[in-house]
């Protein structure tokens, strides 16, 4: 255990080089190694599909990975949910970004009409007209063009057009407006990537796929085809990639993995994270009391995860299980009595999304080592 | 809407002297004359019954919150859970900090034991031997004195000693450690604060009060009596302090409240949002997109609050609900379709700890203007 650059005020969890032994509990840690098999896999399969590539760095917040699903993992760019996240992204040099959500709070369509001014190119989706006019006015006060996707409510319930002729309508306004530029249709089906089963998930794809259809052949009845046809997530891009119809794929927790996906069935029944994706991303938590002969206190609650998905799993091990959370401390049963205070656990979070916005670094770990610390860029960037 | 000094990169949701209706969604705001009347109004209850009030400060995790609660509520200090969080509250100026949990890692006792020199009076809780042996060598490393508590399990099921016999053996041991100072005994029931009824969470504080008496009487025999016994929170305080057992509390919920504690009844029955203590704490949110008639889709979802103790209220509503979360988006009912693109609304989250660890910023509101811009000194403070 080292102490010097670990001092008061020292608010990372581990240096380069250190052992992995030493790194502060609680923290989120990476294997470096599934991390880049996971991000290759993915990369041969859309070489191989044919499919473009758009990961969605709202999962990870993290130029670093980012950079590494680029330059090894077939990536052309990034997805994201908000304006600061693709700030983020810009400052950092991911050169194509598009915002996969509509921008509705003028300060943040300003600043998104002035992002391409550092570099990248941007796209925005949009799903009422009156936000085609907000974006128009502020790419021509900066000067920029700004990509437009119209984003299709294809059954997750929440933001997107209803019906084609919204859509044509929409894309229509986009031609005709200054500082645009129409790049196609947004069509991610949220709701149905964590549904169990294969077959189900395929249901809701097939029903995702033919709304989209119906607008893709609207639009380009109207004559304003799509050039880019987008979404796809780690529980459905072999649907989307079979579809003929869409182009890019959208994947985002494929490169690290969680607890809730893991549980999702592939095809042939096998549990997704049993072969097709491996646990890369972990909260390293270690045993910070014991008093009790079956219980083990470990020191990661709330404050290192979020439990909407449901609880931790402990990775590698069935002899103990984590069972409730309280703001910083978890309670871990330990039926033989096998644990010791100190003794460190990897857990997989339930959802890795939100898991990671708790958090500034990342430790990357490879042969016991660690290799390098990220920062969590887009950490926190809500708007 | 200002844009000037909101420009890209600026991860600051407000500026000071900016209209509310500018604030950049989704955000933390605080009602600060709210804030200010819960503050002077459990100072003023702990005033009157001679108690001495030591704040959580890992609910707010705000060096300027727990100041106010010091300069104008009575508090003496804070507590707080995490070696990382005492050192923000150190550096911040808080005069007196207890960690109010077991700290086990090497490098987090060595800097628990280096904190004193940066000016402050700071305590820590035991509940295992060995820990006195870990944290007397560290004090004298460091040449400072860390206060002692031996923390008792009262209810909770989670860390502290399980018999009065095992506190003796602490205390004594800390006695005669190097750079130790025992005083006293924690007692904190968690597991109870959130019962609904007055009657449930007594029953609770009354078996709570009782094991305490225990470990007290126990340690006042063996010529070792404590100076402090500590604990109470938002739902239990009351109990504490008719205990005649306590000596000092530990609210923290009080300052903010939050949707769950708000469910909880006071000894009347009453709603204890409804007069005891005012919602001070909201996550301001801005509709986003409108499609469907009698659905909005606001900007806050799992990124800006948590929903392990359920869904955030809508405040001072009763027509539009909160109905369900994804990571950037909530999706609220609109029977009436009364809301808009761009209205805002202001979220009662539904556990405020959790809650203030995802943001950056406090936002404090007066009188339709921001009147200060508060960082969240202790997020991410994990370890």
């Amino acid at each position: 255990m080292r102490f010097e650059g670990m001092e008061v005020g020292f608010d990372i969890p581990a240096l380069p080089g250190m052992d992995a032994a030493d790194v502060v509990t609680p923290c989120l840690i990476v294997d470096l190694d599934a991390l880049e098999r996971n991000i290759r896999k993915l990369g041969d399969y859309v070489r191989e599909n044919g499919m473009r590539l758009r990961v969605h760095g709202k999962m990870h917040k993290s130029v670093d990975v980012a950079k590494l699903q680029i330059e090894i993992g077939g990536a052309r760019g990034v997805c994201c949910q908000k304006v600061s996240e693709a700030e983020a992204f810009a400052r950092g040099g991911i050169p194509d970004i598009l915002v996969s959500n509509e921008v509705r709070n003028p300060v943040m369509i300003d600043r998104l009409a002035a992002l391409p001014k550092l570099g990248p190119s941007v796209s925005v989706c949009v799903d009422e007209l009156a936000n085609v006019v907000e974006l128009s006015a502020a790419a021509e006060r900066h000067g920029t063009e700004l990509g437009v996707l119209v984003e299709v409510d294809c059954g997750g319930g929440r933001c997107g057009v209803e019906t084609p002729g919204a859509a044509v309508e929409i894309a229509r306004a986009v031609v005709d407006a200054g500082g645009l530029r129409f790049e196609g249709v947004q069509a991610y089906q949220g709701a149905m990537q964590h549904l169990e089963t294969w077959e189900a998930r395929r249901e809701k794809l097939e029903a995702a796929i033919a709304i989209t259809r119906g607008v893709v052949d609207a639009l380009t009845a109207a004559g304003l085809p799509p050039d880019v046809v987008t979404g796809g997530g780690t529980g459905s891009y072999p649907f989307e990639t079979q579809s003929g119809l869409y182009t890019e794929l959208q994947c985002g927790s494929y490169a690290f993995m969680d607890a809730d996906y893991g549980r999702i069935r592939g095809a042939n029944g096998e549990r997704i994270d049993a072969g097709e994706w491996e646990n890369a991303l972990f909260v390293l938590s270690a045993v910070m009391s014991h008093v009790k002969p079956h219980q083990a206190v470990v020191d990661a609650g709330l404050k290192v995860m979020t439990f909407e998905s449901g609880l931790p799993l402990v990775f590698g091990r069935d002899d103990v299980s984590y069972r409730g959370a309280s703001d910083e401390h978890g309670v871990v049963d330990d039926p033989g009595g096998v644990l010791k205070v100190g003794d460190r656990l990897r857990l997989v979070p339930g959802h890795c999304d939100p898991t990671c916005n708790l958090h500034d670094w990342y430790v990357g770990l490879r042969g016991g080592k660690v290799e390098c610390v990220w920062p969590v860029s887009a950490r926190g960037k809500a708007w």
